[in-house]
């Protein structure tokens, strides 16, 4: 099973407006079609909508928590990792997948972007945040235009990797 | 899934001996027998034989691991979580669990048992640390005789909790 | 002395140029001869420059290491603390200063950044990332042209808190 | 500075009895009378009583704080360290000391205790666990009679290290 299972996580915000929501229950779903297990933060917002999405078409969700219990996750998630060490469980979120896709976005999904770009893991990005130094900007965010194309792209540069 | 589904924590050293490792394997069978997922911190020893065990009965297993890669993970493990918190992804471990078999032990596995009696999560020991303050014991840790034991008691103290 | 001492954090790369390494030399000093303590993850780089300015002046340096040692910590890093995990590390170097200052950056400034804006913790930037949405330039990381400023805007901003 | 100052620990529940409190400030006052400085969690009951101790003799106290805000360290905490990751942080107190003095203790001292050990950090016990297997005392856990004592030998066992 081991082998076989890629690991796609989804950043984003607690709260989002509905159409924000959507995007990332689509995400969810296009993850799951693929046959990926969804890796999140376990809680709100984007993260419940893309496990929500995810459970629907019957893939696997694991929510790594940043709290210390297993109820604070959202109802979706079927696997939840309870950490208890706040805001750094955005590093085992990242490291844990193959590739992320980043939806919209607070200042907690820009670290999260930080992060995976520092361990050399693609970023997706979908409606997020862009990034340029010096009035040029960095181009290792992959712009996509949907939800379907950002779960391809994540799927393609994955498959680059051993 | 989230519901049903229980997590039952195997912490232990990461080098035993052969005896010792076959506890552990029969613990991880015991326990996927029950339809329990399995949580342990990924790595070889206690962590990889109570993974095959688990594996062997058709059973999931979930590794947090303390480094920065997936590869580091023991061949059973299903669901590999990447922490990259060093010693620190024990308190994940333990506090993913809704009990924990302590087998043997070195000294990190004292640090979990403390994590999780901190956390009031039911720690079962399998020939683990004994321990006592002013001469008296402290009887938190549950001592079980043989792997079937303590997955039975690990499974009946679950039982009492929401 | 806890009521007096600032904590003012610098943040940045651990292999720069030359040039930027004298940018955050001069934070540091600058830092110093305010009378405040500086925070950074006490690598080298950005790291070193910036504790290596401040201990010239006189000023306390606090090195907040990813790792496992302490000789890890650069040479001027007067109180090493270490914490074992890794980049999570980050979280705590920024959640430790009254403001931060970003010079240069890698990702993992970027990351930096990010866990500092979400937790409320000003912002000085010194040739640093810029983040836009939609188009639209975030103002929230506030741009200092020089050394001397960026330390100014620290502290002005540090005096509306209590 | 950094190769002078040497970091001793001190660990201990958070709530405890005025006559523990009383040994934990005796502690502080003779590892601020060694010049050393005191490494602890920062919060209350042994850690309050300690910094106490070590500030009235002119000692340096760092506190490394489980939490999200530096408003939750004792009022005798000079350098709060703000790591935000919860009980994870037990990890940093001890890694960043030379040696640890575990005072009484709560389930959280032990895991401290077994951290400690796990990275090869003497331990001295001032009235704390005492850990055996198989029926036979593990003797890491130094015991001290008295402050003075614990303190003394935490200063000749780091005498040993580079």
């Amino acid at each position: 099973m081991k082998d076989k299972l890629h690991f796609i996580g989804v950043i984003g915000g607690s709260e989002v407006s509905p159409e924000i929501a959507q995007l990332a229950e689509e995400v969810g779903r296009e993850i799951a079609r693929r046959g990926a297990a969804l890796v999140c933060g376990g809680l709100g917002g984007v993260m419940e909508a893309a496990c929500k999405g995810a459970g629907e078409e019957g893939g696997l969700t694991i929510g790594i928590l940043p709290g210390e219990s297993r109820r604070s996750a959202n109802p979706y998630v079927q696997i939840p990792i309870v950490t208890g060490i706040g805001y750094a469980r955005n590093v085992a979120v990242v490291k844990s997948s193959r590739a992320v896709i980043a939806i919209d976005g607070s200042y907690g999904t820009l670290a999260e972007i930080g992060h995976a770009l520092q361990s050399g893991i693609p970023v997706i990005g979908l409606g997020t945040w862009a990034i340029s130094m010096d009035g040029k900007e960095d181009n290792k965010i992959i712009v996509a235009k949907n939800p379907k194309e950002a779960v391809e792209k994540a799927f393609s540069l994955i498959g680059n990797q051993e």
